[in-house]
């Protein structure tokens, strides 16, 4: 197995490859900065961490490593757009230095640059890589698009709020996965359990950052602590409260949602609902949940535990960056 | 050979089937409604034609035919934005009538559905299928691209304005013949030449466009007559007239640049100056050389005449619709 640090290696130069290799064109420029400004890289590694782990060379799955993070960009590129965001890892969005009309454009065209990148695999794999990454892709914007209309929602449930996240950021997780499988000769079955580990370790964390969100450490969580609940967004911990609260917290939380003045009161109080209601236990509780099931799923692929030790071992990362 | 009529109504069915089994969501009802709202369907047509062309029945192709007028779709609901264009086929567009969040959201979801629908042909197949269609729809953003630059430059060339609408327009009608050809088996050289049969057709239907638009009869061309010199587009027609014109010419010609008044007057002006210098004569002849020249393509396929006649007559009817 490679170490994590050297897959990372692996990947930032192919990326810096499909940078230098781009024609220089308005159509292009704006790829190439967004592609630049950097990122964890987390996806395109676990491309070829499911390669390595079926006994595949991480070269072979760098095109497809490749594919994802291009595509994960086009998702950032094009969401930028609808959440009018002015900043993505601290520098200028694309819609914000160019134009709406070129973000909306170099997205598109990053969406295609991602299938011709995988295009370049033999038939016999490619067809299964395409299935596979299509439905992902398609889970993607539906996704994003049931976050939008949650926006809009005041009963949205803790099942669909799970539903959410599972398509705009877990499959992409089990997707990235499943292509390295491809690519190594994996069996559809140990594909099916690969996906399920990605997907469900990619709702563990989502629940986590969500935690972090709301009572992470300032000094090392990388956002604004709070962010989520000053925004109103309808995550586990906010959807919980307005499930279990009796008539004067709900009213306080009715009365809070909307407001932009007195930030940090805003906060406290609706962190206090929070732990009132046991909401932040519960949302650490479901991450758990998530996080020892999808380990089962790495199980139930029948390898050696060396070839999956890399994989259990990012996973453990990522779940316990904060605690 | 299937009469064009019925594999129109064919594209039409598949068209309607597609729209029935879309689940209801707020993602999808938009892509719903545009994929109603007609056109000509020309482009799914091509596909049924190049795939009978080479011995493989119409049914084989209305998957691959869908995915064609499916991204042609995409494409419309993104340039629809880009253009802050109001109206498509006389309804209001996706954006106007949902919102541009769900324009683009929509539009992304049909591309990775047209190629949804590539994916369920055979792994022998599918490869060059989806190579194909990555060319082309890369083509298709770049050539868009190319258009919006050419609003902000003065001395965009004939080459250029030919390049620009070969990608933007007409590979599109060389994917589609390639893609039905690709499922009937032909070689590859075959889907070169007809390729550029689409190409060539493609190019010199826009050129005849471009020239309807200044000089065809009010009462036959659908769009309004002087469209294009309203609203300065840098078509075929003006780029020469740039070239061509001396001193008094060109003077009056940058006077009535950027001008919305008195529409009608500046398009007789620029009309006259049209006439005057040939660029009239000039893109019709420019037109139909392309038109040759794509014929020539099709002899070079080594098909029975009846093979072919089909897409010989479809071409014959594209170029004398208005003459």
């Amino acid at each position: 197995m490679t170490p994590v640090s050297s897959l990372q290696q692996l990947v930032e130069q192919r990326i810096q490859a499909f940078r230098a290799e781009s024609p220089v064109t308005s159509l292009t420029e704006s790829i190439v900065y967004l592609m630049g400004i950097g990122g964890k890289r987390m996806r395109p590694v676990l491309t070829l961490m499911g390669c390595e782990a079926f006994g595949g060379k991480a070269d072979q799955a760098l095109d497809a490593a490749l594919a994802v993070e291009v595509f994960h960009n086009f998702t950032l590129m094009h969401d930028d757009i609808m959440d009018q965001a002015p900043l993505r890892r601290g520098q200028p969005t694309v819609h914000i230095r160019w134009n709406t009309n070129t973000a909306i454009l170099s997205g598109d065209a990053m969406l295609i640059q991602a299938y011709q990148l995988l295009a370049g695999y033999p038939d016999h794999q490619l067809g299964t890589m395409i299935r596979v990454f299509n439905e992902s892709a398609f889970g993607v914007c539906a996704g994003q698009q049931m976050d939008m209309d949650f926006e809009k929602r005041e009963d949205v449930t803790v099942e669909e709020y799970i539903e959410m996240i599972r398509l705009k950021t877990a499959v992409l997780l089990g997707c990235a996965l499943d292509l390295g499988a491809c690519i190594a000769g994996a069996t559809d079955m140990q594909m099916q359990h690969l996906r399920q580990f990605g997907e469900e370790l990619g709702i563990s964390f989502q629940l986590r950052d969500d935690y972090l969100d709301a009572f992470g450490d300032p000094e090392k969580f990388g956002k604004q602590v709070g962010g989520d609940i000053l925004a109103d967004k309808k995550t586990y911990l906010l959807i919980r409260c307005y499930e279990k609260a009796r008539a004067e917290d709900l009213a306080v939380l009715r009365s809070l949602a909307g407001k932009r003045a007195n930030a940090e009161d805003k906060v406290a109080t609706i962190r206090g609902i929070m732990i009132a209601l046991e909401a932040d236990r519960e949302i650490l509780e479901a991450s758990e949940r998530y996080y020892q099931s999808a380990l089962t799923h790495l199980d139930a692929l029948n390898l050696p535990a060396a070839s999956t030790a890399p994989l259990r071992q990012l996973a453990a990362q990522l779940l316990e960056r904060q605690s």
